[in-house]
């Protein structure tokens, strides 16, 4: 029977601003990637994320990013890899402490935005984070691309990589999602994500923009939190997941 | 054979900024008051103090403050128990991964500055951040002034209490300090300071400001890292306890 | 002819987050309180709010607030006339210079949240915000509410004083407002709301709530911005002064 | 008769912590580079330095930054030309007003440490510091290396363009400074850079690291703040300015 993890952003209020409906995502992903004070969440948001989560069984995974509020951690801050570790090290402990204080448990890092990109290509800066998580806790799963630095880092660390591919981005025949920058580069169409996500799960197959299929080899989709509709596109998959028969279980 | 701690607050520079010899004091001290990043302390900053105490064997307390960089954690913020309850699970765990990262761990709690004022009297601010400490780690200890809210309420929620006292300050025949606005409050004379530390330790007694001896319970005796001379006033201390006979070790 | 001015919180949100709906509102205020970054706002937020009221020539004033994103300045951070003065400084010329980057200029000053409510009452914060405001510009007018501390300081420091009122609060039948503790003290019905607006400014009146009708001196009525439909009820308001006659227009 | 001016990077501090000596320096320099804070400074100390600079008649430039405390302004964060713009206009404006309210004015606009490195050579981050010091004050000298872009900007926008040179830091026979990585890039013997800032004020010339003389246009001379015995080599410099019968005088 094929199985699936749905991954979201969630957590990432600031104080009084909100992005997001995190209760109605929380009902349908089952993997969190909560923001841990960065580029977003404050320690109230931590805490009430891990709460909500905690209830609901969901998985909880440390979304480590840049220190970079106003840019959302979207701004590759340069940063030593001696600084990344410390700064790694200082979120994962920080969502750790939450997830313990909500009677829960963090499962595993995912960075965010910048962060991500960057630990697909950049070796020292992969290593850092996984060097970090390893130093933490060494039972961790790292989320991220196939094929990318990162995971590649996470194994080298003796940590458990866990590869995740995107619901809503177009793929290029080489298997690389198609910049943002070029048309059709993501999806809007409901039923043609949540289709997508199905065929993932069931057949690991997907097809490019070019029209021919290709592999995919994920253990998680990432559906997106702050998009308007996000919630309602997230259960939309859900429920044509359920529909397929393929069970949604987290992979930690 | 009597035995005392000194604990010493430390890791107090941020980026740039330096503040007190540390590595002096660590040579010294036998506990270590670490920032948390909220007055004062960056990640790689407690990364490097958690190292630097651990190569020497100094135990590593949370030194939690307000959320206040500019006001060095000297203002008391407005902070209801709900937030200073995450704010201190979130510095709490933030420590515990660079300790753990640097071989080590975190064996008590201490507030800073306004939070450590105000836990003295407050009660609903001090059970905050009891109940916060032990939904962290049931098994730690917290410093605090005899007879203050935060040592009743870390008793009530089932941590470890620990009282100190200051090397350097006067008291007034009911125990408490000689508050700062009034002469004589602060000692500056490195033998008389060190003399009565021996005699706390010793005797359990001190000589308050109207010439009575009081009684002082301490297991613990704080020296200050930020004055001038700093590290040698405490090195005088520890000589004098060691010459005495005291046993210099941390309580945790 | 009766003449009145609607102000307005705006530029309120901070990097990615959104807070109210800038545009709509500033189509119906004659006032922007435009934040300065230290409760809410960023340069680029600051900026663009400056650009659309210029474009519309909306009054600018500067929403100076104590520092404070975390809690949107609504937390009394103590803080010193001295810090007060210079923070009041700092976050008036970073509008100025935005302002007349945008073409256009500041006009008055009015404090946030809490820095409003210390400076009602408190005479020392209300003269170091008016002594601040006096040192950048001599012709600037400070919006306040009428009898507190910080008109009578404005007045103090040959600063223009201006008496503001709230659209939807309560009286108490002294002529202050029922704290929002209180049952009754927010008006939620939008004709009502408008209702009042138009009869303080055409009869200097208001009915308190105990029935009795008292005297409310007003040169401008606060509109909310960050509340669910806060633009059309500032645009019920604003319609219904122009059917009864009354001129809106900025007091700066 | 031979004119010159010695800038420094002032007002560096942050809350509690200290960079630099201060008073010392504004005994000897003729121009303040005053921290705005984005990389170091608060309003306090802004507005305690542009008094100080105002007392001793020192010119004050704003010393403006990428956000970025913990780094000191040293990491080139990413950040788009729109972003830069508001930035600056926030920064200069905030401390217009500080040296407003100190008796003062603000006299010109030199970037610090990231932000100087990216001006030199990044045609659009150096236009958009200019465009925003030109948006808010058409009469503002800017401060750069000879031949930047920042400079060529500056003209582009019709401000003042000044060149400035480093006191203690060795040439490569093109002109520009040897990079810090490489060996003999800075000097450290007092008569040395006195004698080397003497001669660029009378002749204009240089001896570059492979012993040929080289022209150097310099109206400015930086000193540095923040190193071991800064005042102390300022002052050694300015005297032999002084002795060698050249003008000190700020160029704005």
């Amino acid at each position: 029977m094929a199985v699936i993890d749905l991954n979201c952003d969630l957590g990432e209020g600031f104080g009084a601003w909100v992005m997001g409906d995190d209760v109605a995502l929380l009902d349908v992903v089952t993997s969190a990637n909560v923001a841990c004070g960065f580029h977003a969440g404050d320690p109230q948001i931590m805490l009430a994320t891990c709460r909500l989560a905690a209830e609901r069984e969901v998985a909880i995974g440390a979304h480590v990013a840049y220190p970079d509020l106003r840019g959302f951690g979207r701004r590759p801050v340069p940063t030593t890899p001696d600084e990344l570790f410390a700064d790694v090290v200082y979120q994962l402990g920080a969502l750790q402490a939450a997830a313990h204080a909500a009677g829960a448990r963090v499962g595993y890092v995912k960075p965010h935005g910048a962060l991500y990109n960057v630990a697909v290509r950049d070796a020292a800066q992969a290593d850092a984070v996984a060097a970090a998580v390893a130093a933490v806790d060494q039972g961790l799963a790292v989320l991220a691309l196939p094929g990318s630095q990162l995971l590649r880092a996470a194994s080298d660390h003796r940590l458990v990589p866990v590869s995740e591919t995107y619901a809503d981005r177009a793929f290029q025949p080489d298997g690389t999602l198609v910049p943002r920058s070029q048309p059709g580069s993501v999806l809007h169409d409901v039923d043609e994500i949540a289709a997508r996500v199905v065929r993932i799960a069931t057949e690991g197959l997907v097809t490019a923009i070019d029209g021919t299929d290709i592999e995919i080899d994920a253990r998680s989709v990432c559906v997106h939190g702050d998009t308007p509709g996000a919630a309602s596109i997230a259960a939309r998959v859900r429920h044509r997941l359920a529909t397929a028969g393929v069970e949604l279980r987290a992979f930690v």
